[in-house]
């Protein structure tokens, strides 16, 4: 079967034939990448972080419900390690899930592996090109809202929703802080919880203090994930952000950035080899301690990479 | 003043100017580290690692006066942000931890700095360093038990301490499997807590599945860092393992591969500014999807690093 054709047709087989190869990193992956590449860049891409626990994996399932009452057919990856995609959670939550699983209008992968550097894998931002490519509207990558990752998905993604929760400690005042600069719609879960109502008036006071009129306007939702409730409202927010976007030139912007970025990633990983071919000599002065890093480097790269 | 010559003879404000320079970019860092680096690789490098929450810091500090009272000199670096060292935490940890202000046997710095890629920065690394060549001859590297920093740590120390806590929730289960790989030590702090035996148990299983006979035998400890119980086993523990490195030569080993690790990421981040050099139109090719970052990286690498 002609892999690229039939998953640019929307062919679900293809499709996840392609993700699967390219997880694996099965050089046949790369060759589809190649050919569907031209296709990308019209889904809605929309990030789902927040710490674990917080129920991103639950109000997503609603998030499903509500984008296929509204026709949109929708994609999925999930890369979260403690989410019931990734079979990381309670059977409950896995059942749950299954309940997409006739709907060929939803269409959900999780990823195996992890990024070298502990962020997005490059199979994340390659699978995220093929539901693009397959022609779903929005794409939702849901992943865990600490250290690179976090970082990963905002520079991946259209829209980026933090999922937060009443009562987080202390000790992660520091990653929701980190995590309230990067979000364009904030959502309070499991808003009947105690304590919900003055985590509401912190977050508040800290969005107040960062918005800036000309800018998009960040929304405070609240949501009861296990009853559905607030996902009708994180749906309209998101079609907010979207029509905000493409009307400031946000949305393309931020797709050629997202095709630069998987550039610089691939430069990076495949060079790295290349300028270490040949230079065992400069390794072993490292190791001995008889040459520092710096310099090493410094030799190397002139060795390599002359300045023209 | 000579910062490199002064901060070998162990003066404390040359450490401290070099490390605020490294941390900065400030050129003249590099220019002390390679004057320093032929002193490195002596002192015994410890990680101290754990979710937030989980009383790192705490146990450090109980740490550090029993390395004191066994008269070892002790350098510490912090590099959590929800540690008391890096100011992330409540007044009382902050006070406590100044009691070694006055002591001239304790070295404590915190970096501001975080790594480009979620995890440590290479102003870790070269402080790492700086405390090496200063003699001390333990070094702690408190850093928080989440995705790259946790890689990070173990990469970069001859030794880990792994601290958790009864109790955890199930969330955080797979953190803390990734964690548990990588632990020389384990600690079970606030053992005092509620669940404590059935966590106790639980880490007992896992660690009895995972020893080999013919490795280092990964103790489980128990303490209440708040009463400085459990410091003494705690360094009892370190002095074992780091007896066992000399023994099988896996302190030199670890030392080199710390230098390789230097220098390859020193690679990684100086050369792709100088191979982006004059790729402005496969930059622009690969951001209006004309050409795939597959493609656009093979042709750049086949013009910048051609195999000869």
């Amino acid at each position: 079967m002609d892999v690229a054709a039939e998953l640019l047709a929307g062919s679900v087989a293809a499709g996840a034939r392609a993700i699967r190869w390219l997880d694996d990193g099965d050089p046949r992956g790369r060759t589809v990448l190649e050919r569907i590449f031209a296709a990308t860049g019209r889904a809605h891409i929309v990030g789902i972080t927040g710490p674990p626990g917080a129920g991103k994996s639950t109000l997503l399932d609603a998030l499903i419900m509500e984008q296929r009452r509204r026709g949109r057919r929708v994609g999925v990856l999930a890369v979260d390690p403690t989410s019931p995609f990734t079979g990381g959670a309670l059977l409950g939550d896995r059942l749950r899930m299954g309940r997409h699983a006739l709907d060929a209008g939803v269409f959900i992968r999780s990823l195996a592996t992890r990024g070298e550097a502990g962020g997005l894998s490059r199979a994340t931002y390659d699978a995220c090109a093929v539901l693009d490519a397959m022609g779903f509207e929005v794409v939702f990558v849901e992943t865990i809202g600490v250290g690179q990752e976090e970082i990963d998905v905002v520079a991946l993604a259209h829209s980026t929703v933090i999922v937060l929760v009443p009562g987080l400690g202390d000790e992660v005042q520091a990653i929701k802080a980190g995590l309230m600069e990067a979000g364009d719609v904030l959502v309070l879960n499991k808003s009947d919880r105690e304590g919900a109502e003055q985590t509401h008036r912190h977050l508040e006071m800290l969005l107040h203090l960062r918005q800036d009129p000309s800018q998009w306007q960040v929304p405070l939702l609240t949501s009861i994930a296990t009853r559905a409730e607030g996902a009708a409202a994180l749906c309209d927010a998101l079609e907010a952000h979207r029509a905000w976007l493409d009307q400031t030139g946000g949305f393309t912007r931020q797709s050629e950035r997202r095709a630069e970025q998987q550039f610089q990633r691939l430069v990076r990983a495949l060079a790295l080899p290349r300028l270490l071919e040949g230079a065992e000599d400069l390794l072993t002065l490292v190791r001995t301690r008889a040459l520092d890093p710096y310099s090493a480097t410094e030799r190397l790269l002139q060795r390599q990479l002359p300045r023209r």
